[in-house]
């Protein structure tokens, strides 16, 4: 165990040089299709995927003599921070070099919003970028979906984040020191799942008449609940059909990953038997029935219309993903409420979606049901059950704290938003798509506009909101503190 | 020990009773006003009173067997909830009465509006209400005022509710058995301390040039935290001297009252150690501080001017008074969020302010940044600590739970708000100022506006939020629980 003794820099840039590798190398995978769609874009493109794997090389070759593989927790931290926020900076690289998004705060902003599977964009005709590197912006939310797996269900369990333990039977207790091969076998079998799915969805949307790079691109979206779509009015054009078979995968990326490999090895009563999967579901035909008897209503529109719009637009706000097929905000200002709660409450944990995660929401709800039942008895110990089994006291308050730091972010992200002369609705709405990880929210920022009128500053903020509320918000914080640099 | 057999309804109505005799004799105490004032709402008030001095006769006579004195924690409850309402009910006859308020709900709306030291009013032009009735109008603030301060340093805590235990030092551990003594007593002393401070602002009101009738009624205003003035641009007319005076006692009726009783008997070191004092002291201090900066900076006003405004408006709604010398809604949109901050803040625990209460607020606080290092220490137990000492993890528990109900209503009062057509800015405004007993809030409920716009259920619906706010919710949702009802 050294995690307490010197931080181990030089295996932290070993790892981030690697990472850069493959992320140059996934740059030249947009190559055939920058070449197949007349290859405007192919030079950007070779060019940025060769400096990130230059840089990347150069980083290898200066700690080629760090033969130590003990990754301990504080490295662990580091590494997961410091990659979300370098894999961005240099994945805006082909944006800047191919003329499609010529400001680098502007293509920061994109990518980083691509990477933390939030969707958020800041190009107004999407249409008109080259192929080449739309498939760039659709791959960084594939690659960070992915990243976002194996970081919740293997690297942050055994950090000890968010009360993670919880919500995998797959992985045991923290085991502090060697995170490496556990991580390597827990994500392996995680990966498989995540690219067999979006290639059964690639699969089914080539079915309904899509071409291969727009079905690629929207599995990816789908997948990684990301939302970067490849059209201007992102699903609203697409065949009913299309529209379903989007709204089954993110409804199924919205799912704790570990539930799929259960399922996979036929322990379907454990499956089923799981609350936040059930909880989860629960929310999403009410609130889908409410909004769709809603818009019958009020709107006047056919019943079955009315049913997939809404549960399109619900099942895409709570696994934070961001397509829409309609404009949310036409409909009555009471609807934008029950949408709001949906952003808070997000996908499942171990899932690629965002929010505070399903289970939070649930253990919540049910711990505050206790405190007033133990207000008629004060001396009964009642525990919070989740599973049929009685959760640990330490949890819950992990939670409560969790809810209470993302309020406080909400409300301190709303004044600064506020501050950069955003109108309200804008302001409010601007953060919790970020830091929820949505992409389109209320306001200015809704999902018939985008994020291009909002100031520099804005832009860096929001970035950082995007980086926060996906790294489960401690993972970043715990880094200001003091504790975590002492020995 | 019968609080968990039968109902002591009985005993409920006899107590019920007892106060509507003295809230008849107190709307009698108006018409001293109103003769004084020509007279023209004398009848209204004498017959209001008679009415009230009746049905509270009435229910005397039936009750006058029951000799049996055990209040048990079910009737303490009980009692509690019921009598915020009924005093209501019955404290909204002399605005029918006497035609200042003709509709029932608006009167009622008015009357519970001032028994939760709310202050939220439906009268547009106030000055042309006879001055009876609107001596009455004020007379329910500092009713509420003492009934609210007996319920939170002497009632709540014996019935185990918000923590309470914690806030005080002078009344020990529950006693769940004949609450009648303690509460007597402790009532006594803090009912001359309320007085006494209520009186000594008059006496400086009236040095002010203010004409008795209006230094009492804002001296019941202040000293309940309400916020129903006589005048219709509230404190705007009055000099600055007033708006000192007011600014320095609605500070004094924020800060707990076990502190004056503390400060009174010389124990002069706690209060200085206290730590929510500090904290509130310092919140209302930073807080003024940026917000006059803010207007010199942006509006171009003179410094002490800046300062006053700012430090009045701060003051008012961190107390959750809701007097206003300016229309803060006037200030650039992001001060508005920090207001929204304060509003949701509020006094300390026992004094006569709303919101969550600063105590919760400062635990809110500290809690999380345990959390942040118990990531680092995961195996190390650090408790919360509070005046030095440390807090039992239950009292954290609960406090973060009465965050969490706070924000559950507020988000769904926010919908219930909008679903009957309110604007956005406006369902959260109402919302946050009724459940936080401020008054005027943000949209078309701000300082400049009143309520009168509002839709008749939406207007019920408020009410009920102020008494769940004033009632430190628990006291109400308890109610609600199967639980509660089982012997």
């Amino acid at each position: 165990m050294r995690q307490w003794s010197e931080v181990n820099w030089s295996r932290i840039i070993k790892v981030i040089g690697l990472l850069l590798m493959l992320e140059g190398a996934a740059i030249w995978l947009c190559l055939p299709f920058s070449l197949w769609y007349g290859g405007e874009d192919w030079q950007a493109i070779f060019f940025s995927g060769l400096l990130v794997v230059c840089v990347g090389g150069v980083l290898l070759y200066f700690t080629r003599k760090n033969r130590n593989p003990s990754i301990g927790k504080r490295e662990g931290y580091l590494i997961v921070s410091f990659t979300w926020i370098i894999i961005s900076f240099f994945g805006a690289v082909p944006f800047v070099l191919s003329g499609a998004i010529p400001n680098y705060t502007d293509a920061f902003f994109e990518t980083i919003s691509g990477f933390t599977t939030t969707g958020a964009s800041i190009l107004s005709d999407i249409e008109s970028v080259p192929k080449g590197v739309l498939f760039w912006r659709s791959m960084t939310h594939f690659m960070g979906g992915m990243g976002i797996i194996v970081l919740s269900l293997a690297i942050l369990p055994l950090l000890g984040i968010g009360g993670m333990q919880l919500f995998i039977a797959e992985v045991p207790g923290p085991v502090p020191d060697k995170l490496h091969p556990r991580i390597t076998a827990t994500a392996k079998r995680l990966w498989i799942i995540y690219v067999g799915l979006t290639l059964s969805e690639t699969i089914l949307l080539l079915f309904g008449g899509m071409s291969l790079f727009d079905a690629l691109c929207h599995a990816f979206g789908t997948m990684a609940t990301g939302g970067f779509s490849t059209k201007n009015d992102s699903i609203a054009g697409f065949s009913p059909y299309i529209q379903y078979v989007i709204i089954v995968f993110m409804f199924l990326a919205g799912v704790n990953f570990s539930l799929h490999y259960l399922w996979l090895n036929g322990r379907f009563r454990k499956v089923k038997g799981n609350e936040e999967l059930r909880y989860y579901t629960f929310l999403i035909l009410l609130m889908g029935l409410i909004i769709s008897a809603l818009i019958v209503v009020f709107d006047r529109s056919s019943i079955g219309e009315s049913f997939r719009t809404a549960l399109f637009q619900v099942v895409s706000i709570v696994t934070t993903t961001g397509y829409v097929t309609t404009d949310y905000l036409a409909w009555k200002p009471f609807i934008w409420f029950l949408l709001v709660v949906l952003m808070f409450t997000g996908g499942c944990a171990g899932s690629t979606g965002g929010g505070i995660k399903s289970i939070r929401a649930l253990l919540l709800i049910k711990s505050s049901y206790i405190e007033l039942k133990r207000l008629v008895h004060p001396r009964a110990y009642i525990p919070v059950r989740y599973n049929k089994k009685p959760v640990k006291p330490e949890i819950i308050s992990n939670v409560l704290a969790f809810f209470l730091f993302y309020f406080l972010l909400f409300a301190f992200g709303s004044m600064v938003m506020s501050f950069m002369g955003m109108d309200f609705p804008t302001a409010i709405g601007s953060v919790i798509a970020s830091l929820g990880n949505i992409g389109p929210g209320i306001g200015a920022v809704g999902p018939a506009e985008n994020y291009a009128l909002v100031s520099l500053p804005g832009k860096w903020f929001l970035a950082f909101l995007m980086l926060l509320g996906r790294l489960e918000i401690f993972t970043v914080l715990i880094l200001l503190t003091p504790a975590f640099w002492k020995k």
